[in-house]
């Protein structure tokens, strides 16, 4: 822990917790859980916020809930900044030269341009600290060179700004230089989750774009569907009780398992019927076509 | 009601259902709910299915324990047409030859396919009995001249053998010949779930191509983003709190709003650093292509 931390903490604010979460796994090997049981107490950090969007907005005001403490917030904007300080009890700073040197971790939520053009005069003088980034995309070698210690916390969930997420129910990654910060981070992430897995970068891409798929591109089909029956004079929410039990049944079975509809059936004359329905959306259909042929393929239709 | 009901209901399986419910709708001239409050006690029918398959299995038993009787069940195979007797208390046939004439209700749960070629030889000489079909994509006109009094009955769900389904959560949506067999089918339905809508031949196909989009397809990008899991090690089931989390958000969010994402945010150096990983992938990156452009567009990045 930093001097920030010895002097600000009053050996009050102690994490103890006795084990965290171990996953279920198809192979712990290269899978690699939190299973560990941990018997010593790890302080809490004294802790700064980089950014202000989406991610920190979510994570920032869960670990203040759960007992850390935020000094700053740094963003471009003065509004942002201070809509989350205020949050957060913490300051906000808009100004690189202000940031304080003085806190144990410095968690960077920013998008990932940004995240490469400021690390270097964000670190300079800042070195000692533990600095954590929450992408899934940047390796955490991005530090190299830079930080003395470093990590990723990466939240795998969707986050935006006027919906409450129950972090309870996130999945998160963690990676770190050394043994002695990643057991530090894994602590402090399962204040958020019983969700903590350890993800090395190259992992944390992979898991990156199956979220991609499963998440973004599957409210973008949402999306098509919305624009195709407001065309027809119909809601989207009709759709709800179908989404919410898609959703619901690759709990207990696989995804080839659950899957329904024409294609899968390799029913191709209401698929041709419906390709010559959306003749006006040639958007919608060219992904209709394609991802029925997918699915016939995928299923040997 | 027929010969059968009369005979056989003795005057005790009545459905005195208050009212039907009132979806909210965007525009209710279009949309056309059940709305209209019922105070006259209607009959539960004697029934026939005609199907053993998915729909069938969960649409029969359910009715079943809501009260209406199944007198048989029709199948090719012995042992579907057995299996879903057995829980209906019905008797199981495999001939359109033994199929009686003395019921209410016939219920057609076939393929598309063979409900076209089946239906003349089913009707003949039981063209006094409503028949429906509970198909998505096939017209209510496919019954016209073979039956005198005809409808629709489509369950918008996804159905799979091993999962239970709580049709209570499942939108219903009704057709028929004539508005005193509505007034009927909507009764009926409503001992399945509160959510019964009206929806012509072309609504209902309408919704049918959204379902597709809604579930199907997203079925399918699960399951490239399992095979994508697989191939890194990594388990499908981490996904589960990201895929309920965009199942939940458009409860509350319209589509549009709950887009995030590499393609909604214009990153372009992501969309590329992945589908330069998906490389041993073309199918799965052929899809990331065209959806990360579809986003981009839709969100004029």
């Amino acid at each position: 822990m930093s001097r920030a931390s010895n002097k600000e903490m009053m050996g009050e604010e102690f994490l103890d917790k006795g084990a965290l979460q171990e996953g279920s796994l198809q192979d712990p090997s290269v899978w690699n859980p939190s299973v560990e049981r941990v018997s010593e107490r790890v302080p809490l950090p004294v802790a700064v916020m980089i950014g202000a969007g989406r991610v920190a907005s979510h994570l920032a005001p869960e670990w203040h809930r759960k007992g850390i403490r935020f000094k700053q917030v740094y963003s471009r904007t003065e509004e942002s900044a201070s809509a989350l300080a205020r949050q957060l009890d913490a300051e906000a700073v808009t100004c690189i030269e202000e940031l304080t040197d003085e806190a144990d971790l410095f968690v960077v939520s920013v998008s990932d341009d940004a995240l490469q053009q400021l690390l270097p005069r964000l670190l300079k003088g800042r070195e000692k600290s533990l600095w954590i980034h929450t992408a899934g995309s940047v390796p955490m070698q991005i530090f190299q060179g830079k930080a003395e210690r470093y990590g990723v916390l990466y939240p795998m969930q969707t986050f935006s700004k006027s919906c409450e997420v129950d972090f309870s129910k996130v999945s998160l990654f963690v990676e770190a230089s050394s043994e002695a910060e990643l057991c530090h981070l894994k602590r402090w992430a399962s204040l958020l989750s019983p969700h903590v897995y350890e993800a090395d970068s190259q992992k944390r891409k992979a898991l990156h774009v199956a979220a991609v798929v499963t998440c973004n591109f599957v409210n973008h089909l949402f999306t098509l569907a919305d624009e195709w029956l407001t065309q027809n004079g119909l809601p989207f929410e009709a759709m709800c009780p179908l989404i919410d039990e898609t959703a619901r049944k690759v709990h207990t079975l696989s995804p080839q398992e659950a899957q329904t509809g024409p294609a899968v059936r390799g029913d191709r004359k209401i698929v041709e019927e419906h390709l010559h329905l959306l003749e006006s959306n040639p958007n919608l259909q060219h992904l209709y076509r394609l991802l029925s042929e997918s699915i016939m393929q995928t299923h040997g239709q």
